[in-house]
């Protein structure tokens, strides 16, 4: 790459943060809506509609004109929608989700990225809100993370967990741990997904989600095959499961926190027992201009989440499960057919079993 | 454009902030500094220059091995500058200069983009900074956002200035005003950088200026040639001058305030009186993919120094000076050759006659 080049490509970086917002804008303001329902409206009837001066409404258009997301006729002036007329509303709503959690968990914490890779903790949670911990434990108490935050994971969850069941196999009568399981979802979802006969379900985390989990497994009408057990995963897993589900969990944390949590986990395993992980993957070809997991993922996780942690390359995955005595016996992206076209990263699925 | 197209060119959208952190970061934590002076560094070792943990190094560097602006080592491991490699320090600087600008004076202010749109004003001074203004004047109060603003300026200031000098007209012995001249700097340079013979230069802007723009001139030796008014440009513009400048002044402003400024500095002028502007402008083709401007200034004027005003094209200023009675003898871009490669606009100049 030449210094030229090099400078050029820092263009895209600049305009990052602009482009970004100026998008999500015209949603917030109403721009979009308005023109799908009414095509032809000019800068004055958009600012009614925005509640802004049309002088800013044609400033924000500009970009959406340039990418040619929007059209506008040169003679009239009027806008209509040009490369959104097409997206289906369903489509919008997923992209939605996705902006609207990056601006309300990303956009203001990167901030502090620099200040956060040196702490270890996530410093824009405290600068911003007061908060100390990390994202997970933010979502709990402050609606204007956990609002946006759920609303995409609704759409996220809906896809991602029927195609984890989907590529595990779990037999009839298995004893499964879901290992931070949180308040008993991924148990709830193990019975309605997989369905194999006579399943039991142990929801495996912190003591202080076992009243909200148990909750849960009643209202759901499970609590005769479901059950819950505190702990810290760190000091110790329990034992005298045949399977042990790790799902959204493993990427919280750096390489040594990953074995940790992986050794435990094998140690509490009998021979033939099986494994199945759930994680975000880099592509082993890290250059690969097609894919965004490394654009989005590395400062999302180090930066806005944990203050550590990330996604790995598959292989990767695959060889911190092995290093921990689990051979992998299957390892499956998910399809990127499957997946919308603004998704930014695909899932992996990875299964082993404990070996000697 | 399809709607799959634009769902894909979402991603690039979603992944702006982050990218743009992601180098910034790279920067601030003295990864790049250290891998200039020692090629070849480890995660191990750049996590010790950087303050950091390994981990989060190398989630942080995948990003920039990714761009090819940073290369990676397949056996030791080790990183070393790619495309980085060969940019010249200045160039770094300026580049530099650009991103923690960005940084300080947009990126967070961009999260209240749709209030400030609304308000008018720029939202994000009170939300973040408790201050009632523009960024103009906050840049006076808050040394986090004028060091980075400064040090970018030195930088445009260092080129745009001469070329402008360069590109316009003052006749020997005229009477100079120029318009909104802040504290003076643009009088010493028009004596510094035009020096035609008999030049009388007078600053025009708000009273509060007036003691340390004399003080500007004392201190530069040219308090026999250059004096201030002070005034509101909006009440009306001093009379008498045979040039006048207005540079950095009317992208502030939205078209009808414009149109009144123009209207104002025109009533001000006897016929045949010079008008020299200086504007960065869009390009006339507002697709055009190599410009960058629109990407970065709508928002940038709209939603992070004064909830108003931005570029045009310079057709739009040619009209709008056509408009108030001024007629434009000249309209110049500066050459994009003339600029760093990361340069996001480029400025113009447009000349003007009063007449009848």
């Amino acid at each position: 790459m030449t210094p030229e080049a090099t400078l050029a490509r820092f263009r895209e970086y600049m305009v990052g943060p602009s482009r970004f917002m100026t998008l999500v804008s015209c949603f917030e303001l109403g721009i979009i809506d308005a023109l799908r329902e009414t095509p032809g409206l000019t800068a004055a009837e958009l600012g009614e509609v925005a509640g802004a001066k049309p002088d800013a409404v044609e400033q924000l258009l500009l970009l959406l004109v340039k990418e040619g997301f929007v059209a506008q006729d040169e003679t009239s002036g009027g806008y209509r929608l040009d490369g959104l007329a097409g997206v289906s509303e369903k489509l919008i709503d997923q992209a939605l989700a996705d902006l609207y959690m990056i601006k309300a968990v990303t956009l203001r914490q990167l901030f502090y990225l620099t200040e956060t890779v040196r702490a270890g903790e996530v410093v824009a949670l405290k600068e911003l809100y007061g908060y100390d911990g990390d994202l997970y434990g933010a979502l709990g108490e402050l609606p204007e993370l956990r609002e946006p935050w759920a609303r995409l994971m609704d759409t996220v969850t809906a896809h991602v967990d029927p195609w984890f069941f989907e590529n595990i196999d779990i037999p009839a009568g298995s004893n499964v741990l879901d290992l931070a399981g949180n308040t008993g979802l991924g148990a709830v979802d193990t019975l309605k997904l997989k369905g194999s006969p006579g399943l039991r379900v142990t929801t495996f985390d912190l003591p202080d989600k076992e009243a909200e989990c148990l909750a849960n497994f009643r209202a759901q009408g499970v609590e005769d095959v479901c059950s819950f057990i505190g702990g810290d995963v760190f000091d110790g897993v329990p034992e005298g499961f045949d399977v042990v589900l790790i799902k959204h969990f493993l990427p919280m944390f750096d390489k040594s926190d990953v074995l940790r949590i992986l050794d435990g986990v094998s140690k509490s395993l009998q021979i033939g027992a099986q494994v199945h992980v759930l994680v975000p993957v880099f592509p082993e070809d890290i250059k690969d201009p097609d894919n965004y997991t490394v654009d989005f993922y590395s400062s999302f996780f180090v930066g806005c989440t944990m203050g550590k942690g990330g996604p790995q390359k598959l292989s990767t995955w695959q060889s911190w499960l092995e290093e921990s005595g689990l051979k992998v016996t299957k390892a499956v992206m998910d399809d990127w057919e499957n997946l919308p076209p603004h998704a930014l990263t695909a899932e992996a699925v990875l299964s082993a079993t404990k070996v000697a």
